[in-house]
């Protein structure tokens, strides 16, 4: 296999190198994966994470098992297992989906390798074509809230959401980010604050409850956020708190748009309230999870990892196939397969 | 002086001592208050908080200070001095108001003592007042979000909105409470969740982010949150989160109720924009203060601790005079002096 790399994810020889992204901004360790019981804890705890990210290191994992010998059998009950690791995210499921497809080939060896591969270098290109798309939509000087992290380290290029904010800042159009720290797990205020900061862009970061008053401030011009999976009618499930930011630039007349790529669209989805979302432990609410606790040990906790936006909320929809409005949506451009035109 | 306590607040002839705020729920630590500068500090550390606790502190402070021998004109600079300690909450300079009023009697000494124990023996009179009042509003089964903490911690009594919760639980009516955890000091899920869980109170805990979810799915039926201070047109400043709760509460058709003692009535601000805002130190926001940091150190933040909520879109304001529906709150209840009918 050829060697591969981007910021949060090596592959060589040797095998799968990933980043250990619960412990960023601090400490910046690769953990060296080479079993689909280790990369499932790694996804589990969130040390791998971000849809796209969750669909590379499994599918490029199977390839390398492959290699090693590993065979058809066994990588198919892998795929299943690797398959169901992450319930909301689909672009996970697209790629097993796609690997799968090789396993009835008599070379199907050499054909998932390739199929891993080429899924790493086209989410690469993928990230570059929102990017650009998105780019028209930025005017000079926009200060734009964004929440989670949707950047190089949750995908193979420069990101979703925020390869949009990495091209408008490249081309020059002077633009400023909010950035929501994303209780509970804070991949606002560990990851994406960490990103702008190396990339140089200009950010704050804030409490997510703080975005509302800055709404009302004036002090927002646009929304950007990634997507785990959006179904036929434009719903999309995304990091909780999203569908909050939503309905706060709503009200404000803010205009508030997603960036995913294609294999983020579940056209088999109808619409939202169909999207299973995936509750987590209580202690990651009752504090920093295996970090610091200030809750009282025994509070109940309700905490669901992703909320979903309704469609009527969405200015447009960032693609890399383009940029659709409510019209295209109400036309049916997410019912074809994926997305794709 | 006669003896006074309520939960975080105890006073004998030894001098104040205040339940250190900061440590709960993991330690229950009482603090020697003998000095205006020892409590300015515990207000700024929020070791001592919630508007109406920080005026009774204050005013039993000063008492204190009198009986133990300090000159007339040591008190006026000490009222003047702990008048500036927090700028948004309003209770704090209304009950400076009352004491320095007692300053030009010839016997100002015991009027000043005995205005602040009055002060005191009030707040718990108001907190019974606004619960018997709000109790009105509450159904049998009501699911409340509240936000920060407006409990027993921070007044002398039962409490704003956690008062009105209080006597609905123990009116029998099967009620149960959202608690909003309340980014970035946490007073949700370190205070709110001690009390309620301390009363037997059914409640869950929440990220702030998570609430707008909970609102669609129905989960909620009322919001309940306490006030740092009223506006004569009914706009309010309260804890940074609470603007947020009201827009989504509003786009949800939500019922949304201040409750406040008429102390947090300021007739002499004509609306919510004149209100001062104070920003806090963005460590608080780059982590747990003090204790653990989870963004990078040099992030910049940008830290407002209270927001401002606009009368439009507030269901009813509960007061220890009554219930007031924006009815009552345009025919300029709020103009007369402190509220008071």
């Amino acid at each position: 296999m050829q060697p591969l790399s981007c910021l949060s994810l090596k592959l060589d020889a040797e095998g799968l190198l990933l980043l250990d992204q619960t412990l960023l901004p601090h400490q910046e360790r690769w953990l060296s994966c080479q079993s689909v019981a280790a990369l499932e804890a790694m996804i589990k705890s969130l040390q791998v994470r971000g849809a796209p990210m969750i669909a590379l290191s499994s599918s490029l994992l199977l390839a390398w098992l492959t290699e090693q010998g590993a065979t058809r059998e066994q990588i198919a009950v892998d795929l299943e297992r690797l398959r169901n690791a992450r319930p909301t995210a689909v672009n996970l499921m697209h790629a097993m989906e796609r690997l799968r497809s090789c396993l009835d080939a008599p070379d199907w060896a050499q054909q998932l390798i390739d199929e891993a591969q080429r899924l790493f270098i086209e989410d690469r290109a993928l990230c570059t074509a929102m990017a650009t798309h998105g780019l028209e939509l930025i005017a000079t000087g926009d200060r734009i809230l964004t929440h989670c992290n949707t950047g190089g380290l949750a995908t193979a290029g420069v990101g979703t959401a925020i390869g949009v904010i990495r091209h408008a800042h490249e081309a020059g159009r002077a633009i400023s980010v909010w950035v929501g720290e994303t209780r509970p797990l804070l991949q606002g205020g560990r990851l994406t604050a960490w990103e702008l900061g190396k990339l140089g862009i200009p950010y704050r970061l804030i409490c997510d409850s703080m975005a509302a008053m800055l709404m009302a401030a004036g002090e927002i011009d646009k929304v950007l956020v990634g997507a785990d999976r959006i179904a036929a009618n434009g719903d999309f499930a995304n990091k909780i708190g999203t569908y909050s930011l939503a309905v706060l630039a709503h009200h404000h007349q803010i205009p508030f748009y997603v960036v995913a790529p294609h294999t983020t669209v579940d056209s088999a989805c109808a619409n939202g309230t169909t999207i299973p979302i995936e509750q987590r432990d209580g202690a990651e609410v009752r504090g920093v999870s295996g970090r610091f606790e200030w809750s009282p040990a025994d509070a109940p906790v309700f905490n669901p990892a992703f909320d979903v936006t309704p469609a009527s909320l969405i200015t447009a929809w960032i693609l890399d196939s383009g940029v659709y409005r409510q019209r295209d949506v109400e036309q049916g451009i997410f019912k074809k397969s994926n997305g794709q035109n």
